[in-house]
């Protein structure tokens, strides 16, 4: 079976860098099989970059290896990994990019071995010098402890938590992304709205959200709606329209998001 | 050989629906080799993903499975559909889509079998739950009895045709679609233009364009030419320019173009 | 192994002719493997193509078939061209776009042989009907005398060359291109500099910037900084920013950069 790397960056396709990453990587693994996952995050947006790889790295078999490069700090001090978690392997900067979907029990690896690398080593572009390199040697068959030194820790990204009222029926929660349809994710898992979910009162900016449904299809026109996100979590949309731009929110990362639960009695 | 799947949506790239469903195949189907035909199909123009995928799809070598995904009435009542065309299999939302691609005779197939379904199915995202599996299965050889069942009919795409007048002097025609150069793309084939085509009159929006030429460099830069498209249609370019801005359309499609005839005699 | 066919082109991704140039090579060499470069190339912008191309072609292995299609003068009497240069096969228009990433020693062949080109062969779409088979042939295994006729010369881009003062203290350059970060690449290469080129004075557009440094990381937010590109040239950023905005420059290829030398004494 051909060995599988998924690549996501914030390069864009209008320049060559992610063909350049990609040459690198068929020369030292000839029969690789290259997927790209995103390179149209924007660019340094480390969080962005977290959220898209942990929503599709493990719908991959195991054996995969997910190379992502989000590097606002290349050739500074930040180090390199090679993480292992779940049968799934993780290269790119310590820069918390890939804590959210490497996630534990897992294994650190810090790249120091420049036998591994691609030499000259540039200071400007570990993508194709030191992250395709060691992401197609461990495509390879490489192991991880040939390749890299464990180490102990690496940088998570911070992660809000939604919050559930001890009296159990208020939720506070935010906004975690918009996709490109406007739909907002927010941070709040279905499994928290519990039993009699369909009645809830979601909140954010001022509108009043009356229950939650099973289907874009299930409101009016350009309304809003909540429902159930396919990621798991309570997502707010606009039937065949951009709650985003419904809500006229510019950036809508942070936004506040509460739930009211309605349990049938 | 490897197994060829195809994959047209309009979800983007900067979000990660487009590598999850990539990964629930490849985690399905190891040895697969997944072509990406579009994911910048406007969000939910059902009609614009149609026509890409039928200006493409056929190009591919029969047994290759077209898995497409522009699907607004998601988790509602429209159904999931397998078809069977010319040797290809094309799988997808049941709204039009693949009605353009798939050209009769084919066999349509309803997706009914939650067994072959990414559990739990959400109702959000069919194109990772339900479609991808399909098409990965479909891809690995599974019938397509076996995946589905057979039904009568599905959803088609009204197309305008191009209508040639009693006399065989006139053609009434309109603008199907513009692409990135700003080129139009007409309904009026180039058969109906018959002998002495060279010589006709082109009116679209006030402009007339005299002759139908054979190349975009037929033409003085800036000015409108018509000549023959790729796909065997009359189109309306501009030399080293956009025709869609020449003639300053917001909307092409739609748009009158008609054709006199001018017969050498 | 695959054989290994890249794939640039300034057609975008919204329209159907991507996905026909990859139908048509699959189906002439089953095995295949495409890899996308870019195919947001700006519209007919050639010499922003053959950069890319000269980034990222030479990192993937010798055998490889790098197929290029910027071409607005398909139709006209351009040639189409097959090149070999270094054990890699570039196929595409005679229009200079090639030849920055096919470097001598070359050997070069028109494309001349209808019966390898799909037929009919339209006036305006090339990258199907003419480049994507010669490319699926060659990647295939046929040999380039077999596929096309050995000639003697091809379009070059001429590149403005980076000049030395005599004295050896001053260098005048330019910007050649911009990437979706802002940062500008020069035509300035490194080993030009010297000796003590960390204490330069680079000029552009009326800024000074006194030094070169080794990384992003090393200049202080917003500020213009100058580092040493990772293809091997003077480069011009912005620390968390985009030099581009910076310098408030709209068309910045062309732009003068001067660099006053200090040697360390």
């Amino acid at each position: 079976m051909a060995a599988l790397v998924t690549l996501l960056t914030d390069f864009g396709m209008a320049d060559g860098y992610v063909g350049a990453m990609k040459g690198v990587m068929y020369s030292l693994c000839p029969g690789l099989t290259i997927v790209d996952l995103s390179h149209e995050i924007a660019a340094h947006d480390i969080r962005a970059g977290a959220l898209v790889l942990a929503s599709a790295a493990l719908t991959f078999p195991p054996g995969t290896v997910h190379l992502a490069v989000v590097d606002p700090g290349v050739g500074g001090p930040r180090r390199g990994l090679l993480v292992e978690s779940g049968g799934h392997s993780f290269v790119g900067p310590d820069n918390g990019l890939l804590s959210l979907a490497a996630n534990a029990p897992r294994r650190i690896y810090t790249l120091d071995r420049p036998e591994y690398f691609r030499r000259p080593l540039s200071t400007t572009f570990h993508g194709r010098d030191m992250f395709a390199p060691v992401a197609a040697h461990r495509a390879a068959g490489k192991g991880a402890s040939e390749l890299a030194s464990e180490t102990g820790s690496m940088t998570e990204l911070e992660v809000a938590r939604a919050r559930l009222e001890d009296s159990g029926g208020f939720i506070e929660g935010e906004v975690v992304s918009a996709d490109r349809f406007g739909n907002l994710i927010t941070n709040i898992p279905a499994a928290m709205l519990g039993v009699g979910w369909e009645n809830a009162l979601v909140k954010i900016k001022g509108a009043v959200i009356s229950g939650v449904v099973s289907a874009y299809a299930d409101g009016s026109r350009g309304h809003l709606l909540a429902l159930l996100s396919s990621s798991g979590f309570l997502e707010i949309a606009a039937a065949e329209a951009s709650a985003l731009e419904v809500l006229g929110l510019s950036e809508p990362r942070g936004c506040e998001v509460t739930v009211q639960l309605l349990r049938s009695t």
